[in-house]
């Protein structure tokens, strides 16, 4: 058997995990919530459930999800979808991202992404016969240099890929780098994959810069989206992209032979759900207070915490502790310190380690504050 | 924008339903129940979402799950598998099939399949750059011709796919076909996908031929089944695959970056569901009597059925009605005469058309009765 990714191993996220579990080490790893979710959700699905909507939804989403969705679409970033043809409901964003790539990358398309990088970006472009195009984003910032990007556009290239706020790093994308983009999409017809997973999670009050609010950009982008973070049920499994008719036609000729469909009776309960605008507009001051908690119980340890503008991550320096490789410092934390947390270096495709790790704040302040007495010990 | 499936429209289960919903006929066409599931499953779902069991599943599957499963098919099937390395729970059926394609397949690389196929097949083959080797279902009985098989094996081969019992055509597969196709897959060295969702749906007291029966034959090939078909929820898109860990761990790195995992508290729940036996063990029963009786009810009319051995689709000939093509037999029937069912033609490459229309028997005895009493009139 000559595999097709030989280059790939079990995701981090799953070591981490895993190795957090084995030697018993509060997990701030693989990124998802430790505290309950709404139970109101959770009595609709069982509701829909009990109604016998158990059956296959229509290929691309429930009409009453995709609804409700453009609804928020709308209210949020004043951007007009239309529910029947520009949107598609995945079983994650994961999937949304593969089918996406799936629809569009020919083989020797090149795709340019930007490390450090979700771990499935890479992957996800080489299996469908694309070319990933690897920049780095500048420290310590880890914004995008844009003269890099233009400088690495060829014939072939087809995509550019983002991802605001973005995972790890918690760095957000400004209103200039989204005019940048826009510019470089239209004069070299690029395709967008904007991975938003974490719109929700944007703080300090910044409004956070969703390609759907440029519609110029918006009509070349595929936008991916995840009621997993925005509802704190990583583990339901439900995301959905955005972008034009004619683009969302070819996402779902992938989708439909990738998955064809999403669980029923959840996406009927996320449609009532989405309904009372307080479920998700909270989420920035809820994650906010969280982030802010995490940074005053690891002041006075000797971690240097790096700007967290969005998502659940927060980087840390430990050079002042050690300088050690990230992975072995993280195999440390987790074996001996019995905290886990995510090395940076895996998310580059150079390896390129700069001594951080991520943390996931998305945890009970009890479960932040004995990890947090840990690091101050070190 | 260039489309790496020019050819591929909507899938005709989304068109028939639809058709069937616009125009107010009884839905025959794609294959769903439509009675109640067991409320103790969706209890189990309820009870385990109340429980936090709500964030990422590890990415093989739920650890109960998987060990459930290694258990019914040591019951079923006599055949040993280890939970840890052998098993993968999927976002339904589709996503295992389509991952291991993905993992196995490589540009060029020949997959043998037999039409009428299941309309997922080809296109999972041509997105992961593989050539579809399409070969015919013999007539009348739709069994494989090993000879013809046999004739169309190059050196590109790489793969051959098997569905038993069959969708569309409810034919199953014997021992002898197995062994042969054991014989074949040593000689050559190729991998066997069997698709097996239908395993439980058999009849007259047939045993499911399971590649998992025959050692030699398991060790390459990857099978795959569906909790959708076995406890009549088709919308809560779970499945899974199986085979030998080190073809697993390709199929594995494959799914991880194309869905990552699948909805936990339904895996715990299934996990839960599996132990009591009957709860699998009857439906064999439970489908045949609904074949019967669909059987019962549409003698007397001109349509001629096939033999149906196993899955809960009828195959039925209309040339004693019309000679027009199925496709438009299948519209017509929908519009005119409110009963929806499948044009076979659809699952061939070749449109080959045998005037056989596929009517799904997953239905009350109500609902199939209303049909046939309209069948009974043309
Ligand atoms: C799919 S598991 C990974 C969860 C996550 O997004 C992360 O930890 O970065
Ligand atoms: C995925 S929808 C199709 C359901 C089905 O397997 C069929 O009707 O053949």
């Amino acid at each position: 058997i000559s595999s097709r990714l030989p280059d790939v191993g079990t995701s981090i996220f799953t070591v981490m995990s895993k190795m957090a579990l084995d030697h018993g080490a509060i997990n701030l790893s693989q990124g998802f919530p430790d505290f309950s979710i709404d139970r109101k959700i959770i009595d609709l699905v069982h509701r829909y459930m009990l109604e016998d909507h158990n059956q296959y939804a229509p290929m691309p989403g429930a009409v009453a999800l995709r609804q409700a969705i453009a609804g928020v679409i709308q209210k949020t970033y004043g951007h007009a979808v239309d529910a029947d043809t520009e949107i598609t409901v995945t079983p994650g964003a994961t999937e949304a991202i593969f089918s996406i790539i799936a629809a569009f990358i020919h083989a020797g398309d090149e795709v340019l992404l930007f490390d450090p990088s979700y771990d499935s970006y890479d992957p996800a472009i080489r299996l469908n016969g694309g070319v990933p195009v690897h920049l780095h984003l500048r420290q310590p910032d880890f914004s995008i240099d844009w003269d890099d990007v233009r400088s690495r556009i060829t014939k072939r290239t087809r995509m550019i890929m983002i991802n605001t706020p973005h995972n790890p790093t918690g760095a957000v994308l400004t209103e200039h780098d989204l005019r940048t983009l826009e510019s470089i999409a239209l004069e070299h017809n690029l395709l967008v994959l904007s991975d938003e997973v974490y719109e929700r999670l944007i703080y300090d009050g910044v409004a956070h810069q969703s390609v759907l609010r440029y519609p110029a950009l918006a009509a070349q982008s595929l936008a991916v989206f995840s009621f997993g973070k925005t509802f704190h049920a990583t583990g339901w499994k439900v995301g959905y992209a955005v972008g034009p008719a004619a683009l969302m036609s070819e996402v779902r000729k992938a989708h439909q032979f990738i998955a064809f469909s999403v669980n029923t009776p959840v996406q009927l309960a996320l449609a009532e759900y989405l309904k009372t605008p307080e479920h998700y507009e909270t989420l920035g001051n809820f994650y906010q207070q969280k982030r802010d908690f995490f940074l005053d119980q690891i002041k006075g340890s000797s971690f240097e915490p790096r700007a967290c503008r969005g998502s659940y991550f927060q980087l840390v320096s430990y050079r002042n502790i050690s300088s050690q490789p990230d992975v072995a410092m993280a195999e440390e934390l987790t074996k001996k310190f019995k905290v886990a947390a995510i090395p940076v270096s895996v998310f580059y495709h150079d390896k390129t380690d700069n001594r951080l790790l991520r943390f996931c704040f998305a945890k009970k302040e009890e479960t932040l504050a004995q990890a947090c007495n840990i690091l101050r010990k070190l």
